[in-house]
């Protein structure tokens, strides 16, 4: 088991609870990697010798980002339709189908390749963690093999056949639900560690929802929740009482939303990439801090709403436009993503934990939002 | 003399005004160049015998960004000031003078690798073509160093003495726009293509601003200007009078302003990075196209206001906040720069223009706002 030194660290951010709040930062600081592990943290001066040693000559070195939502499992683009949008079209989830015509038409070859091709462009830009979704497909056959191939790429897989209601069941919306409840959440959940559900109008209304997850969780799953995308709904209140992991988007929120997420333990993910492909307004993460809810950030990566694979991107809008410090948006999107995926392994460097690290081309994190759309990802480690 | 095929050209964009507007896309296309300039452009099928053939695999393939408005000349950075105006402080010209200070302290070997390095990052992210400024100096022999760095890596160097007033002539500006125009002016004209000034409240009235650019014509150099970024003023109107190349930012307009665009040789340079990066509003760019003026976009690289080096992100935040369609943005990016630069050997894919040519890994340019922040340049050929 070859141990690695990575030296001389200029900043380094643990994310470490115990050493102090957010970001918990280090200065000048060493880390010792053994067999994918984290096994020494500490002062680069104090550090122990190990068989290979890198040195990251003063750079800053940042957990890998736990991107929390993402739907990779897909073809074709819908280019033409945000062409469309920024012409002064309108996002509306109906635009999902077209994605779902799509995918039931490719092999599963190219929704892997396709999907593959994803994760390593997440990779490269410091992404260690991902959830991958399925929700294209809205057939047994189809949603089974998109878990499939999201289960070939990460162990965060999430079943979600309660994305749309596909067109074979426009005139019976009812029929669809008991479907994703029965014999499809049956054939899927043996593949997903999670089920999600989009909890918004031209979706799943909050009866359809609460049906939705509570057979989620009778499977063992873990529940997620879209919610609070292009308006206020009961969604979110929901996500909190079934004791949802998190409920994502939360860019329309009451102030009862906003006390359900403080007082409960789902986390509220919120998704810039979405509002800065449909023009929406930005969600307000300020106000979901100041009121004590914890707060985890992701791209959503999607053909259709938001087709961003980059952590970095979303760090830079997040702190633009929904009040968040340099400190709190990297934290949320590592830390933060963590939670959202109930994982206590990544997120956060300290001894023991997973060796998930990118050292950034810049001494500072500060940079992923003050050089907005640079690459600046200089080497990524992950176990 | 080598002669390179690429071949299996998807989308070709070519900006080539005898084939249509703006970008005169082409589909199934190939390129042949030779010795770095472009010597036959058609269908792919009907495409000659080269030495080296490279397949493009169906991508698309647009000129080089032409980022006619940067300032790689400088020392240290400015993170700290950036965290700062993100958590409510306000943007302000002043904060200039601490790069004035860092700059003045620093190695010409500091200065030519920090340049490099943003060179560089430019050019993996398609830069093909860089103007770069001095303006961190405010001496004679800090600009005259600061050109010399910039000679190395571009032809496209400007004379940027009159940026702000260094302190040492705070009670004393007339006397530094009498350096300005006459020994530093003297010194730098040798090694510089342009002259700009900095005409906005904190930095040169429009007096002084007249005073500099008649000064640099009279030394057979070409003018540019920065005005419009916080407020409107009679730059503008001034930058097209003296047969300015182009005028920069132009945030902030008069009617009178965008009518003066639109019927003189003056291009209007916007700089998105800016706003993003300031929280400032946003330029209007339909506005301007609607007039009738001819409109670029650069990155304006600078560790004040705007520290992105990248092209395609400032293409993105076009079509989101600025109005442009992608095929405008694009255009803007690449043959409008090259008219703020006054050059028709870039910018454009036509026989005998150079061979700067971007490989997108994507089959459209609308990819470049369609997935923000994503790394989507494949290769970069540049003569």
């Amino acid at each position: 088991m070859t141990s690695t030194l990575l030296d001389n660290i200029g900043l380094l951010v643990t994310n470490d609870a115990e050493r102090g709040p957010l970001t918990a930062e280090r200065r000048n600081a060493a880390v010792v990697v053994e067999g994918g592990v984290i096994s020494w943290v500490g002062d680069a001066g104090a550090a122990p010798t190990a068989e290979e040693r890198i040195d990251a000559e003063g750079r800053c070195v940042i957990p890998g980002f736990v991107d929390s939502h993402s739907h990779l499992v897909f073809a074709g683009d819908r280019a033409d339709e945000f062409e469309h949008r920024m012409a002064g079209g309108v996002y509306a989830a109906g635009g999902i189908r077209r994605s779902v015509a799509a995918t039931r038409g490719a092999s599963d070859d190219e929704l892997l390749s396709n999907a593959e091709r994803l994760v390593a462009e997440m990779r490269a830009q410091g992404t260690t963690t991902v959830e991958i979704k399925g929700g294209y497909g809205l057939t047994v056959a189809d949603e089974v093999r998109s878990l499939l191939v999201a289960a070939r790429l990460t162990t965060e897989t999430t079943y979600f056949g309660a994305h749309v209601v596909p067109p074979e069941f426009a005139d019976d919306p009812a029929g669809y639900v008991e479907l994703v409840t029965g014999d499809m959440l049956d054939a899927c959940a043996p593949y997903a560690r999670w089920i999600d559900v989009f909890c918004e109008a031209g979706a799943f209304d909050e009866d359809q929802a609460r049906a939705v997850l509570t057979a989620g969780l009778a499977h063992g799953l873990g529940a997620r929740m879209h919610a609070g995308q292009l308006a206020p709904s009961g969604g979110v209140q929901l996500a909190v009482e079934l004791g949802a992991a998190s409920v994502d988007h939360c860019t329309f929120l009451s102030e009862a939303d906003v006390d359900a997420l403080a007082a409960g333990n789902t986390i509220a993910t919120l998704l810039p990439g979405v509002e800065f492909s449909t023009r929406q307004p930005y969600p307000d993460a300020r106000r979901l801090i100041a009121a004590g809810a914890t707060v985890a950030i992701a791209t959503d990566c999607n053909p259709g709403s938001s087709y961003t694979s980059s952590m970095p991107f979303c760090i830079a809008v997040a702190v633009r436009d929904l009040g968040m410090s340099p400190a709190e948006a990297l934290w949320s999107a590592t830390a933060g993503g963590a939670r959202a995926l109930w994982r206590d392994d990544v997120g956060v460097v300290a001894v023991g934990k997973r060796a998930d690290l990118v050292m950034l081309d810049a001494p500072s994190y500060v940079h992923l939002a003050y050089r907005p759309g640079v690459p600046q990802v200089k080497k990524v480690f992950a176990a």
